[in-house]
């Protein structure tokens, strides 16, 4: 049962050309002009948006952006009968791990921004269903303009899909930030055309669609993130009533040992929910990459000296680690959760602890970015980060494992990336975002994209760390492009008994493999017989 | 693609008697007579608990009692190659929805009692790792054993298996008690005898398989709960520190037509976490039923008159409705909830809201079962409610919608099951269970199982209120044996994509069709085409 892995060393061939002239024109004819874009221009906006211009991977042959299902339908048919790969996008801002991009050069990207609508929000239960074109910038907007008062959960930038972000097992930073756990009720349009609603939407004039997460059996949705088994085409989200207090807190540490300490007292506070939201721990150079570049501190080669960086965590507003997170709801229960967080962290030599306060019914225009995006309020501000080597053309590669939210593990996976990137001569820019049990280090990989060499060393120096990382029991959470294969080897229980159970689920649903062909590590059969060879 | 629905009055022909021997002579080699019940005493229970004995349906061949992956491989092997049918039970409790019965008469029912080991108990992270057989009772047994302070959730009644409760998308009363968002990890043997381990266990040396939910790349275990997929064998369940303050409490509402307001004053509670727990709304029949007997109140035939019920509703500590809830956690945010629930509450006419308060730490031996129960420690006492009709032979059967928490749709199935009950002559008995968006109303139909008529009566009617409650909206969250294709049908969006998709599924993940067939309504082929002949 042993398995070739198919890897970016390795890419499957392209399409013959003239394979993907006859796709184009009969694109062309299912989605008119406004549909179709094989402008290189415009392709190239879906390319890694990283990526060094001269690397020859990851290339969309056209982009096609369907304004139905039934245009889904129309090109899934096609695609069957000429097995044309495609490779499934709601906005495509997925940019740390390789933005809208194919895995196999040459498919077509199934974009589906032009499918935006908000088809409901239900103000009762607190609910809506919308499409995947849908960004978090256009959810909020649609609140805003209908009058409503109701939450959402933002990431940092606001520009990506609410669907796509959760397909990916995105996060976002108000007590909705798990946002696979906010979700409820999909619409699926399967590689055979068939159009799949799950839970109760398996019912006709159901009630419960975006209100019960399950219907009667088993329950698919799982299945349809992170993989490459369907087109999500309605996806149902909870939104948060508006709290009476919004709290946002901010906790400096001044020693990198402290890390350690902190979780330790941080795990029984998300355990117990006292902190209801998702705290972001940022450390010293990303916290300065928000606001400064580089060049303010240090012009020299290779990493960041330690005196250096030991002298920004000194600054005034900066520490060696620094917490945002926040506390919302009723006025006195905000009140004694501050009380009790302010107790815990107060142990912490040096620790600060500082608490801004809102009213949840009339928030101001926020002057700090991340207040902002706490309180669910969609904001582009933080991509100044990706600055941090100068001008405009920064980018950033993920390398973001899953862990317990223990001393232990922050130190181990803080040591383990700090020293990979530091040996290949980056810096160590790097967040770690608490869940309820579980934490995911996520080293943010900042780097000149005009600098190809630098490009190089930074998506080297991720997938160099995916082994390692492994070998210490971590997992990646989500992966760029590039490594997609690696990491899902590592995945290897029981001679790789995910890989194969998912290549029979792939085999079951998309027998033709024609979407989004190695997502995540699984492909279709004739891929996998083609590597084989 | 329209297709034949199986259901109960069209029993597919059970596999002839030699098959039966052989397959008996072959089990008993690979589990010896421990691991084998073949006498007739021994298998009727695992017939339908409350089912008739003259009645000839969902009556197992043998229970067949590994005590280890390997002996389920072993018995998976046979199976495969002799397509003999199985069908899977943890502990086997699932009474009110025919118990540890097979769906198929002559079936052999694969019962996981003998595996019964808590793998683990991370003090640390709040998590355990235990094996199918592992009951309530178990657990918090070997929690106390282990001297660990964590609490557990658990549903009414504590002898059914932790594992099995939540793949049947049970609940329970804590603030853990949606057992599904309280899963984290399984290990599945598939139909092929293959081992897959779910999210990070599907790592080698993982350390995240208990506190992160999901691995890199979609996430199997919903389509592990409610179908006939996989055979669990291990499961990762999130487990609570204990709160400082436990306070229960009581609102009793006069009126039966309060209910409606309760669920609106409710509605907001449950959505920003002020009641944290799944709050249980308790109608007057079954209050009265915890507690006495019918034949304190009435002995005449038909549906107890209204003018009794709002007799019995009038006595001391009873009420026409009386919901149970609890609040948890810090003693100064628990007080402040207390106020907001009294406030909100106090404001519907005649209300009274009372609660008891504990020491989270010390919990003592709780007199009130409901108390006992939303405290995590499990119980027989209210198995009391199906003795209703008196004698120890009560039997009951579950009809059990998913809806809205709205004042409009609690109302809505009141009437109509409350209509069905009394028209066929049977007591309205019902609770409501209360989730974060959503609420399951359970009718509680109890029946004397010795009585034929009566408990024919109780399947029928709840049978007949499958298809009007589909058609205002609602679908059942869990479905009796009886009924499991009827509620299946129910589910028919898109001329029943959901069952297409589960049928493929069925098909590549077990191509014999040997797992559990019909459970949910989910048919492996061969049944399909005996089914359309």
């Amino acid at each position: 049962m042993a398995q070739q892995t198919i890897d970016s060393t390795r890419q499957p061939a392209p399409p013959p050309d003239a394979a993907i002239k006859a796709a184009i024109e009969k694109f062309r004819s299912v989605l008119g002009t406004e549909g179709l874009l094989t402008d290189e221009k415009d392709v190239a906006q879906f390319r890694d948006p990283f990526a060094h211009p001269s690397w020859r991977a990851f290339e969309p042959s056209a982009v096609l952006q369907p304004a139905s299902v039934e245009q889904i339908q129309a090109i899934l048919r096609f695609a069957n009968e000429h097995r044309v790969p495609l490779w499934t996008s709601s906005q495509g801002r997925n940019n740390g791990y390789g933005g809208a991009a194919p895995r196999v050069s040459g498919a077509f990207v199934l974009n589906l921004r032009r499918m935006n609508r908000v088809l409901e929000v239900d103000e009762e239960s607190a609910t809506a269903l919308i499409e995947p074109g849908v960004s978090f910038f256009d959810l909020y907007n649609h609140l805003r303009a209908i009058g409503s008062k109701l939450w959402m959960s933002v990431p940092d930038l606001g520009w990506g899909s609410v669907v796509g972000n959760t397909l990916d097992h995105g996060v976002g930073y108000t007590p909705y930030g798990d946002h696979v756990a906010s979700q409820c009720g999909m619409e699926v349009v399967l590689a055979n055309g068939d159009v799949l609603r799950t839970g109760m939407g398996a019912m006709e004039n159901t009630k419960a669609w975006q209100v019960y997460k399950r219907g009667c059996g088993p329950s698919a949705d799982g299945i349809f993130m992170q993989s490459n088994f369907g087109v999500v085409t309605k996806m149902g989200v909870w939104l948060m009533p508006p709290p009476q207090v919004y709290m946002p807190g901010w906790l400096t540490l001044r020693r990198d040992s402290d890390l350690e300490l902190l979780l330790e007292k941080l795990r029984p506070l998300m355990m117990n929910g006292t902190i209801p939201n998702q705290p972001m721990i940022i450390n010293v150079l990303c916290g300065a990459s928000a606001f400064t570049e580089r060049k303010a501190w240090y012009t020299g080669d290779g990493p960041i000296p330690e005196e250096i960086v030991e002298k920004i965590a000194q600054q005034p507003g900066f520490g060696r680690w620094v917490m945002r997170f926040a506390l919302y709801g009723d006025a006195k229960i905000v009140e004694r959760q501050r009380q009790i967080v302010t107790d815990a962290f107060g142990t912490i030599p040096g620790a600060e602890v500082t608490f801004s306060k809102y009213d949840g019914n009339a928030l101001p225009e926020f002057e700090n970015p991340h207040e902002r995006v706490q309180a669910g309020v969609p904001s582009l501000a933080l991509d100044q980060m990706t600055r941090w080597y100068g001008g405009e053309n920064g980018g950033h590669i993920g390398f973001s494992c899953a862990a317990p939210i223990t001393g232990r593990d922050g130190s181990a996976l803080r040591d383990l990336v700090r020293k990979g990137l530091n040996d290949a001569g980056l810096d160590y820019s790097a967040v770690i975002v608490v869940g309820k049990r579980s934490m995911i280090h996520v080293a943010l990989v900042v780097f000149d994209t005009e600098n190809e060499a630098q490009a190089r060393t930074a998506y080297d120096a991720c997938k160099a760390l995916v082994a390692p990382a492994a070998k210490l029991g971590y997992g990646e959470y989500r992966s760029h492009l590039d490594f997609m294969d690696l990491v899902a080897d590592q995945y290897g229980f029981n001679n790789h008994a995910q890989r194969r159970f998912n290549e029979t689920l792939k085999d079951a649903l998309d027998p033709n493999g024609i979407l989004s062909p190695g997502k995540q590590g699984i492909w279709p059969k004739a891929y996998r017989a083609q590597a084989a060879r």
